[in-house]
């Protein structure tokens, strides 16, 4: 028989199964509520109008939405999102670049590859959301990171952060990745103050700034400071990025990035080799729903759905935990964050808590160099509020039973 | 303003867009007849069932079409595709494992991702899918080429180069890339014998096989003794991959690939952090035309359609090319390959042959290692045959000019 370990690359032969995944297996089974997952609410699909939408691109512009397209994108959609996201506040210039992505996952694989060399520093809050840190890891990326408080990155401590930094890290350092709006996995969202010293510090240490913008439609507040750190931008540093998984449906795998001309031509050459382009078809229908109001008038309908979800959780929390647990308000998004009493090992929880029929993100996966053994990420997009309600009061139990344990 | 270049990884900076690219450019203009693309005609796109079929997988089944799906891909895809590759004679074992990627470039990438180190050696035939030296390329590989004739890939040079190489690079080699039936950019068929030679030193060296084959269900000839590597492999060696482009629609970019379970897995890692997933909607389209007969029924059709065409392009070959000019005959695929007299430059000829209204690509393109600069790709399944002869004779013309300019 064939010996397989030869032909592995050592990229390869260092990836492995995460564990969590392996744990969070058991959780599928039974009576287990997952506040694990990171789901969209299928509710929040327009059925109806993509099945129809689909059939009319096909009818009436088969040829092309059938056909091979450019690795940029297919104009219909990059002139529909364009369009988009000037309507609503991000600032895409008519001199930035703009490339159609299979999710925003492939953009920050696209950045690592072609902005990174093992080793190069990327700067990000911490927690950090767990599809960037793979993205970057691949890339043989180090992490310098962040911590946040209720409100996000603390700027502060990321400017003194890379003040200390050695001449040799200095030059390695290249880019500042955020999820600055309704943040994965730590539902924070960055007040405006902290925004304009992000991009103050960027300046002066001469770093691009990745802003990963996933759940900016699906926030609960009309208040929100949550300006996009790409429409502050004055110097051409930011790499906006977004999706259509939270606000059309994340099975067209559909995302978008924007940013300086020079980078994204570059991210194009990388996307070339790696799958030519984009689905063409998932672009026309993404289009199509744009440039029909689909999207804009479906938005109320999402938020309303997830702001209930949202309060469910939240009041859960409030009702049931114990003293000593403090967790975040988001604004809008798909999580709360918790940090439990410093006793608490979160995985170890987990083991428990699947047996009291309820699951979470032991938070220390979100931690690229280690730390938050005693936080968790809670998701309340997917489950049913009645189920977020019953899911906290059974993670609150095992929490009380832990720390009697603890204690004793 | 920022400065760039500082921000570029080694990867990034080393990449061009292709000169070719921007050459062909100017065949885009005016009355040039371009035989240079490599794109499915669209009539062979089967409009009006894909339109119906996608609004029906979005109605029935839209809660999993439209949300996310697991790495490997959609099990009713996978278990259709399955089904249709046994039924074409394609073995795909109940132990492989299987895999729905972005176009088989996907796969491709993935391959050089997970199996190749920097300086690792691939052994491919010469000339050689584009495609897949960049994706290769990429992955910072080196060629070992292999000359064909007009069955493909000499294997006995291919034994006698493995044999020649010391051993440092025996053990670098890791892989065989070859499109063995139609061939892009050949159009040659490799024959039993040969097909059995291959996989005999594939063990012998200890090699793993990448089959590559779009074309396979675009054949003309009945009695083509086309059998997959993949049937013939007895030791788990042959990394097989297909794609929906030539037989469904390439804007669906769906591809998939088969092959030992220990390297799929990792190509699963791998692909888990480029794009966490293949889109859920063109898998399950693709799944239901499959199921439902659309593809087997359409490809007598599709077999037709390209037959004449290449029949046209036979016979212009035959009526107007100037002694001393050798062409591949097809049985299937999109293309021949030709071979000019050694004096003729086909990247010189090419700016000529734009002047005169035909374009293709210069053969050199498809040599990694250098060489090839008198031979050309002809692309027969895009332009209409009355076009294609129109074409030809261009060609022959130029040709008869640039002979004549040699010789004087």
């Amino acid at each position: 028989m064939t010996r397989y370990e030869r032909f592995f690359s050592k990229l390869a032969a260092s990836m492995r199964a995460s564990d969590i995944r392996e744990l969070l297996k058991l959780a599928e089974k039974g009576d287990v509520i997952s506040l694990a997952g990171g789901l969209p609410d299928p509710r929040s699909f327009p059925l109806r109008e993509i099945a129809e939408i689909s059939s009319y691109v096909v009818e009436n512009y088969g040829e092309k939405a059938l056909q091979y397209s450019p690795t940029r994108g297919v104009s219909y959609f990059l002139n529909s999102v364009r369009d988009f996201a000037n309507r609503h506040g991000i600032e895409v210039r008519s001199d930035d670049g703009i490339m159609a992505t299979v999710g925003s996952q492939q953009g920050l694989y696209l950045i690592g590859r072609a902005l990174l060399d093992p080793g190069d520093l990327v700067v990000t809050e911490e927690p950090a959301y767990l599809g960037a840190i793979q993205a970057f890891r691949v890339a043989g990326a180090r992490f310098l990171t962040v911590p946040i408080d209720e409100e996000g990155m603390r700027t502060d401590v990321l400017e003194e952060k890379l003040r200390s930094l050695d001449s040799g890290d200095r030059e390695r350092a290249k880019i500042i990745y955020t999820v600055a709006t309704c943040n994965n996995p730590s539902g924070t969202t960055l007040p405006l103050d902290r925004r304009r010293h992000l991009l103050e510090i960027a300046e002066r240490y001469d770093l691009l700034v990745v802003e990963d913008d996933p759940y900016r439609f699906i926030t609960f507040s009309e208040e929100a400071e949550a300006v996009p750190l790409k429409s502050l931008d004055r110097d051409g540093r930011v790499i906006y990025m977004s999706s259509f998984s939270k606000i059309l449906a994340p099975g067209l795998r559909l995302g978008w990035l924007a940013g300086p001309e020079p980078v994204v031509s570059k991210l194009e050459l990388v996307k070339q080799s790696i799958d030519l382009h984009t689905p063409s078809l998932t672009q026309f229908i993404a289009a199509e729903a744009l440039n029909r109001g689909v999207v804009d008038n479906h938005l109320p309908r999402i938020r309303s759905l997830y702001r209930e979800k949202r309060d469910a959780m939240l009041e859960a929390l409030e009702e049931y935990m114990p003293p000593g647990v403090r967790w975040t308000r988001p604004i809008g998004g798909f999580f709360v964050w918790t940090w439990f009493p410093g006793s608490v090992n979160a995985r170890r929880l987990l083991e428990k808590a699947i047996n009291r029929g309820v699951a979470f993100v032991p938070g220390d996966a979100f931690h690229p160099n280690g730390g938050g053994e005693n936080t968790a990420r809670l998701n309340f997009s997917y489950p049913p509020p009645d189920a977020i309600r019953e899911g906290v009061r059974r993670l609150a139990e095992t929490l009380r039973e832990e720390l009697g344990e603890a204690k004793a």
